[in-house]
């Protein structure tokens, strides 16, 4: 197969890529940087079957020569403080990118994939998440730039398939962790690991009391692998199922990397949902699909890779908006 | 003051245009007569102050010379059967057609102003519907090529505001009727109204318990004047308050029309909201405004539009795709 794939360099992209370059495919790999990271490319770069062009999808992809089988569209910004800084770029990939994907797929013939994103549930009342509830999300909130431009993405993916006969997936993918995520994500992975790594308080939000479920990358691309091999066009939720509060989680991160530290309570985050997990039968009875990397596992083999990554050159920088300051949001 | 309005043909862009030109300002009126009525320019062309670009506001906006005061964004297609005929462009003048908008106001340090709707909360939980409700939207269903539109267009709205500074306004327009709607808008008021000037059955969906609250577009009107005279950024309901069921709806228009008339109940539309009632304190205490004519006052100036009308050539066809048939949905 020769797919092509938006959001190339980024966590979960890269992980993509990788999987289908082990199992002997072409990857066309695409992202311009603004929340992907160099070091994703250059992981990737003189992989047989591998090539890369640094676009915007939002703004339209070049002509890519040779047939195409899939089209992958996971370019986004995707951690609140990322695409609080981009508002704008934000909705523009969940919009503009997207229907350039879709044409893309469109004029090739390809199926497309949409990866969606819990966030389409907002701050749920319902627990856990089948993907029949139709969630609840503020539309003009801060965080509206990427539950919006998602729910949108999924509405105008099931208008492409509808209207004009597209052959397509919409994964909604849960909180997902491992290698090759940004230091400076800003979720609380991340935030965990590094703080433990760096020796400092780890820092939990509100009381600790709200929960996540996490999945470790590789469940996730074996459950994304699984539905290219299904018909079948209704979203589906690719996310762990053992909640944790937030509390419990950094009391997990410190046994792992330093069991000394201490850990403070900062305020919570405007509109930040107070629980989210997948309800995963879909994906169970369609795909056999479960997680199956305990939280453990999937931890220690995330702080070894910033462990390792502590100790080379820093990430590629959030790149600053297209020449206005004004893009961003204030602070 | 000069104002830009996308959508000057449709039904309610066409009274917005005449109270401006009323007003002794000048109106720069943009439609593409995707869902918009020739007729509806032909009664502004001529009058002093009015210009007409056709043109598609997703496409892009030609340049307009001058100065702008102000930018309203009401293109797109707002009743089922044509917003479902055209589910791709609906989309896309939610998106691209509001950013076009967007940009132009920022352009010439306009003012901007996007008219959203009562869709935007779906089947609602909550009666009445305050502004900060976060609605009840199928992100992937029939409707949700306009109700995602339009949750993503105010979301786009808000991000230019709060991340670039432009002076906006959002208004929330629930169910408006009166003259210079299509023949063939297919809801509820202008369905009745047909049938009975034509003396056929009045058509109720489901068991006709379902409420709508209606508006007479003369009160719609004079909110959003207000509305463009006060410094709100967040949306605003406008709509009319007194809930009536769509079979004692029927019985009225019934009796205005035509009392001999039977009633024939037909299922229910796909993700049809089941009620709808706009909660208009902010509305009351911003902007003074709150419904004036009444539902019997309202329906006689309708009915003597569409008798009139009837009388005329027929109006505009929604027009057909551009050139792909595959740009309709299923029937």
């Amino acid at each position: 197969m020769r797919l092509l794939l938006t959001g190339s360099a980024g966590f979960i992209g890269s992980h993509l890529a990788a999987h289908f370059l082990n199992g002997g495919h072409e990857v066309v790999g695409v992202d311009n940087y603004l929340s992907g990271q160099l070091a994703n490319t250059e992981r990737l770069l003189g992989r047989p079957g591998f090539s890369f062009l640094q676009a915007d999808v939002s703004a339209g992809l070049p002509d890519v020569g040779g047939p195409l089988d899939w089209v992958l569209h996971f370019a986004s910004p995707a951690s609140p403080p990322h695409y609080q800084q981009f508002p704008v770029e934000t909705l523009m990939v969940g919009a503009q990118g997207t229907q350039h994907a879709l044409n893309l797929a469109e004029r090739h013939g390809a199926r497309f994939l949409l990866a969606s994103t819990s966030e389409v549930y907002g701050d749920p009342l319902v627990h856990p998440q089948p993907e029949t509830y139709w969630g609840h999300v503020n539309p003009n909130g801060l965080r509206s730039c990427y539950d919006e431009a998602k729910r949108y993405a999924e509405a105008l993916t099931m208008a492409y398939h509808r209207a004009r006969g597209l052959d397509t997936r919409i994964i909604r993918i849960f909180n997902t962790y491992g290698p090759h995520m940004r230091a400076d994500d800003g979720r609380v992975v991340t935030n965990f690991i590094n703080q433990a790594l760096a020796g400092e308080p780890l820092t939990v939000q509100g009381d600790g009391q709200q929960t996540r479920s996490f999945q470790y990358v590789s469940d996730l691309i074996r459950g994304v692998a699984r539905l290219m091999d299904v018909t079948y066009h209704d979203p589906v939720n690719l996310g762990g199922t053992d909640a944790i509060t937030m509390l419990r989680f950094a009391e997990v991160v410190r046994a792992l990397v330093n069991p000394d530290l201490p850990i403070r309570f900062v305020p919570l985050a405007a509109d930040d949902p107070r629980q989210r997990q997948p309800d995963i039968t879909v994906a169970r009875r369609l795909l056999g699909w479960a997680p199956e990397v305990s939280l453990d596992d999937g931890l220690r083999r995330t702080a070894a890779y910033f462990r390792h990554a502590a100790a080379a050159p820093p990430p590629t920088p959030a790149r600053p908006g297209p020449g206005r300051p004004s893009d961003r949001a204030p602070a």
